[in-house]
């Protein structure tokens, strides 16, 4: 099962907010840091970019529920846990784990952004599916 | 209609990745500080946090497409363009805008936090909506 | 005297840390972004650098000074006070303002960064200044 | 010799900027979480400031050279360097290090905040020396 890559992080006292809790952009950081470290196991982003005629693998569409605060201190690991391949998509799931507590879930909708006509658009995952051995 | 607040922001340079298009997180700073700002309209988080007994006015749940990119110099507006009261949660509708140009829509659903039994629980949203003369 | 480039931000709640005071490289945000939207008024950095055959008008250095808290709601001036040019770098002299009380203070020294034998090298400024017009 | 605590991270991707480089207020992130991550060694940033009745223990002032830059992917490696305990102030040197290769170095003054006659104002040192065991 090639889908749990993860990756770790200690939350710090400057990733929170006036009420002590993760100011919520920085979650889709420690998400995004994730997905960038998978890349990484096959290539990365600059070169799978290059071999794809890419300029970016990035996000058509996001979902996050938060379930419970994460504070300064916390070891957090983002988990994904799924992995949806569609014909010009890839749905990743992820979760936010400070040990068994469940901090936050997130889904993200990404795809290989080529450039077409003036404009950006999601090109074929077949390749960088090929390219992930999946 | 009370319903279209809004706040301005020109994309920076910092604010883009190495593809040149505004980092994901980023946007949802702008989104959160839109409502930061709609909240400063009727007394601002800390005071309201006060008035309500609440340790914060935080998020539950999360949703953004992203439409288009944005990039270094984008004069950005988010629009709140709906607001759909619940018992417990706030569902806010943003969208993100250059000029006619839909960059992002973003739907946050939001809870009044409060301390109880040790852990944080939604409270019923009947007094913010008061305090925000909804 | 064109040296009294400014620019304006509100300081927002995601801004600030648990003490309730904004987040000190957020401050660093707000400085670059006061930059760069000095060199938008003579073509922007992606421009620039196209002309100047750089990758990049970075930093070699910075000083600061924390002279008062920043906090949710703080209306923030960015001012560019003076600007140094030297052979290879250029020194920006920087104040934060809140009214007319002082945030802080910062010193960003700047430079033309080449690609040169496989490293990041500082060019002769006197290219950029007959750009900047000074 | 005590001085010598560390803290690890890996660039990504988002913490670079159009250049591919970091963008420099993310360092100061990588720096604070370094100095924050020594403060939870003897107690952490609220255990501290509520034995020393202080607000926070923020910065006075920073210094910084950058000396090659970042990229996605770096393994960067933050070490205090030293640390000379003043009456009402700490400087702390870092060094940003990549392997051997010196990315960046940073000098932060630090004061123990705390709240006299409506204002914030740094406290004698003392306490907090004996506290970190120096």
């Amino acid at each position: 099962m090639p889908h749990f890559h993860s990756s770790d992080y200690q939350v710090s006292f400057g990733d929170c907010d006036p009420a002590g809790i993760a100011y919520y952009p920085n979650m889709f950081r420690w998400v995004d840091k994730t997905y960038h470290d998978w890349l990484r196991g096959f290539g990365g982003h600059a070169h799978l970019c290059a071999e794809l005629g890419a300029v970016g693998l990035g996000l058509i569409d996001l979902k996050a529920q938060f379930r419970s605060p994460l504070r300064d201190g916390d070891h957090l690991q983002v988990v994904m846990i799924g992995m949806d391949w569609g014909t010009r998509s890839l749905l990743i799931s992820y979760q936010g784990l400070v040990g068994e507590r469940l901090a936050f879930e997130a889904q993200e909708t990404r795809g290989v952004f080529v450039q077409k006509d003036g404009r950006l658009s999601a090109a074929p995952m077949a390749a960088l599916r090929a390219l992930a051995g999946q």
